[in-house]
């Protein structure tokens, strides 16, 4: 037996215990008659004592020579502490110790083991063993076992049943790459790697499943961005004979019973807001609402004067800045100089001062008036003391631009606090969107997400406008689920594919199996998938997947500490009937 | 809304309430002027009554015209049934429509919905989104939930944290074959798919995360045998700072909970054996001890007397079957020509009946006199109304015969009870094993797997003899889990490598990352596997463990529903740097 108790749950009323504890020496201090060592384990640290009186001189000896991150075992008395820590829970004792086992010796690491590390991002990679022992990644963790335990639980109660779905199934060329996987029993033959269950979650809602769910890794080869991985967890659900109303409140069950259980957190019915609303007034189909700063459009009121640039405009946009009018005219032209840059793309800002007085103070006052600024405070909703930042062009850029600095300002002046919670749902998104480089239009969220019953009709002529039955949950201004009610019609079905530009043959060749199926007695069905790996961080108060992922990939794809992908042996290679292509 | 109740939950004390339910015809009764729907869902059947009187004309005639499997949608009122049905839940009453809608038609299902279905294996797995339909796979679905849940919660209460490991690894040489998967983005490269999490669950530990779990998807690119999947699912653990009776205590405790919580089964402490012994005893490291017929050996007491058989055989082993002396000659046959098939390659069997009257009559009465049999007899714990029946071989080769001829006997006598649980413990593995074909031991278990201490210097001159702190969960005679307590010390895994022939570059190469994790204060550890998909199909009382996954692959490794692998475009294996080879 290595331990009687862990590091983490020794108190003042255990004292003159004799226990065994077991752990790694996180520090030690030395005061020539006196050596006292934290141990730490997972649960917690306990102060050690050795003593040039109590401890054998060879016990003491024995103890000055351990390195930091050895693995010892002690046994000892738990006595009280002369000088408390009430930092720590263990803080009121410590162990005398009287007998000393070193199970593992250690190098000195490549950086410290504390919260605030020395160690550089890839360092950590490397060492990502030493990485989950600092207590800021190890909690990360565990706190992510925790999300992933309520969800589970909850949706069970439900009557939801955890399905586990294949890994290798059949490549389909919709939507991103795809990893596959040569098989060497049918040679010349790939499986691919799933992006989503989603065929198969439809095929288990034909099979009179009713509620399925599946924390589950999906698969996407695609070029990474910083915060993106070629493997992540999705929470993947589908519920039969459902509309989209008890999707939403459902899983409006469930957000609402994490924020409650893991954070404490009491969250009214969250908002709903269409596509078409999200974007005109926060340029973004993923708002953060925890601020204000709603866009207000201001064709109308600013097209009337001489001022050229705001007159070829296709839409002239403002956001009104609380207490912005606090703004330094430097403050002003680093924002200025911020839309400026290529990453947003603006050629200039115009800005309103709102005084306290109630006048108005602009940098186009040589084309309007008071009456004029006074209208445009009116559309942003501005108060005395905000300022207006106003933004003009092509609608899409000019709304995507705006939503950047909104997002900018709120970061600078603190609104987007990371204990607050804001859930929205967005719904009624488009059916289609139009891909410039293949010059057809894509499904926006996949083929199988039916239209809305009264847009249908338009799906001839002016596919681009048609809705969808889709949704997405947004929490703080990130998308953490998208979700659909399916079609489960093949005749819409075929429709939907005839519009995707799928000819019969080749739906029939990637989607066949799930035609067939629908011809058997689909239900009604829909249902949703959420990002396990974001929300888990953005429940934890972060924006950032990294470090709620034991061993994450780098933005190459690679995992830096067992040097993955690798190449194989020409054996590997002749058995799989490949051959490397220079 | 689709519906107020499910079809499983309506009971007479709901009577003349007003319900939607939807769901499928399970089948229609047309008595020309009454018409009785089942309809289906997952929860159960409600009977439908439609009739010439009550109900209109229209919905009448348009109930008559529905076929199997159409998906509806009813309204009506809950009625009491003058002919119940005391073998379903729902059986007291049924539901008088007032309205219906047809939410999907449905093709003629190419095999029946019904328990005992038409369908053949290849036919039901091709159209397995309806074979789900059936009751029989869907409970086998819902059961795989439930211990899935309770595995769950369990380790959860207990501390284990559930960390994702990553699917997309490095390959390596050891073991069975990788499945791999090229990188786009690393032209020639691959990951290889984790036949187990082994190393990172080590890694974990490294990482000071104390006791580890995840239900988790692996894989093996091997030829598949009848009940062997490419893909499957491990229950996998890993603690720190353990003994190998914390170990087995932990899931031995884990094992019970399953046996109470999901069969209400209370089972008393697990029976251990060594290694050694169960293969002396039952001739198989997985012995099923629901029934007794352990082997006795005979070499003593069978080499003294002219029979040259017996004589030259290395061993001479017997078992004594229950009552056998009831067999008839013709059974007795059909059991010596059943151990002589090319499959097991006997040679011969002797018997010896153990009449009621205290006497034997043998086969080799010519050789053997009373006193030798009674000797036999004891030897194998005959009692007066059993059989013997006694091999005599090679010694591997014969314990492994009569292990078979055990299970096939037991099999017929109904002797192996799928509903009674018999769980035991083998202890003691080889921690090396010969292989003829490379000429050189491999690790029986893995390479990680810690020697008994007092078997260490066997290493040098007797390795086939040294033991390892290894075990296996055996439950009916299947392995369900096995594990062992792993090398923590650089140095003894550094001893391994060495003996299993890996020079210090291959260690290197392939467990580089964790001989480099174990310089750094690893802990004490070890852990086991188990298999999820076996547990889940022996608990429900099965040995097949197809229809416990829902979309399994065929014995090619295929899936011909989704008709999966397939080849892939040009284009794909362009991006992806590769070509085929003839």
């Amino acid at each position: 037996m290595y331990r009687t108790h862990n590091c983490g749950e020794l108190r003042l009323n255990d004292l003159n215990q004799d226990v065994t504890l077991s752990g790694w020496v996180q520090k030690s201090r030395n005061k020539g008659f006196l050596l006292w060592i934290d141990l730490r384990d997972r649960y917690g640290v306990s102060q050690l004592i050795f003593d040039e009186k109590r401890s054998s001189k060879e016990l003491f000896e024995k103890a000055k020579k351990l390195g930091r991150e050895f693995v010892i075992q002690v046994e000892g008395k738990i006595i009280e502490r002369s000088s408390k820590n009430p930092n720590i829970p263990t803080g009121d004792i410590e162990i005398l110790v009287s007998n000393l086992k070193i199970l593992n010796s250690s190098k000195t690491p490549p950086f410290t083991i504390e919260n605030n590390t020395d160690g550089g991002e890839e360092l950590r990679m490397k060492y990502r063993y030493l990485d989950i022992r600092r207590d800021t990644i190890k909690k990360k963790l565990l706190f992510r076992h925790k999300v992933n335990s309520e969800i589970r639980n909850y949706l069970s109660k439900l009557d939801f049943v955890d399905v586990e779905t294949p890994y290798l199934i059949k490549s389909t060329p919709e939507g991103a790459r795809d990893f596959v996987v040569p098989s060497r029993m049918n040679p010349g033959e790939f499986y691919a790697l799933p992006q989503s269950p989603q065929t198969f979650k439809q095929l288990l809602m034909v099979g009179g499943l009713d509620k399925y769910f599946q924390i589950v890794k999906c698969f996407r080869d695609e070029d990474l961005r910083s915060d993106r991985q070629p493997e992540f967890t999705q929470i993947d659900c589908e519920m039969s004979f459902v509309t989209q109303e008890d999707v939403l409140n459902t899983f409006e069950g469930l957000t609402k019973h994490l924020l409650k259980s893991i954070k404490n957190i009491e969250v009214d019915k969250f908002p709903r807001i269409t596509y078409d609303d999200a974007i005109s007034k926060y340029g973004s189909d993923k708002p953060d609402i925890r601020f204000g700063m709603e866009f207000g459009e201001l064709n109308k009121v600013t097209q009337h004067k001489e001022f050229s640039v705001f007159n070829s405009a296709e839409l002239v946009v403002g956001i009104s800045v609380p207490n912005g009018n606090d703004f330094t005219r430097k403050e002003i032209d680093k924002y200025v100089d911020w839309v400026k840059r290529p990453q947003i793309g603006a050629s200039g800002m115009i800005y309103v001062r709102c005084n306290q007085d109630g006048t108005f103070k602009s940098s186009v006052d040589k084309f309007y008036d008071q009456k004029d600024l006074s209208d445009w405070a009116d559309l942003v909703k501005a108060n005395k003391g905000d300022i207006i930042f106003i933004l003009s062009g092509n609608t899409n850029v000019v709304r995507s631009q705006l939503s950047a600095l909104r997002l900018e300002i709120a970061e600078n002046l603190n609104l987007r606090n990371s204990e607050e919670f804001a859930p929205l749902w967005v719904t009624d998104f488009p059916l289609l969107e139009w891909d410039e480089e293949s010059q057809k239009y894509h499904a926006m969220h996949h083929p199988f997400t039916s239209p809305k019953n009264e847009d249908i009709d338009m799906l001839e002529t002016n596919p681009g406008r048609v809705r969808a039955n889709a949704y997405d949950l947004v929490l703080n201004g990130n998308e953490i689920g998208g979700g659909s009610i399916r079609i489960h019609d093949k005749n819409i079905q075929s429709l939907m594919f005839k519009y995707l530009g799928f000819s019969n043959e080749e739906a029939k060749e990637q989607f066949g199996f799930l035609m067939d199926a629908f011809e058997y007695g689909a239900p009604p069905h829909g249902g949703i998938a959420l990002g396990l790996d974001r929300l888990v961080a953005i429940l934890d108060g972060n924006e950032s997947i990294k470090d709620y992922i034991a061993f994450p990939k780098n933005n190459s794809g690679k995992d830096v500490m067992i040097d993955a992908p690798s190449f194989l042996s020409k054996e590997q290679l002749k058995e799989l009937s490949l051959s490397l292509k220079k």
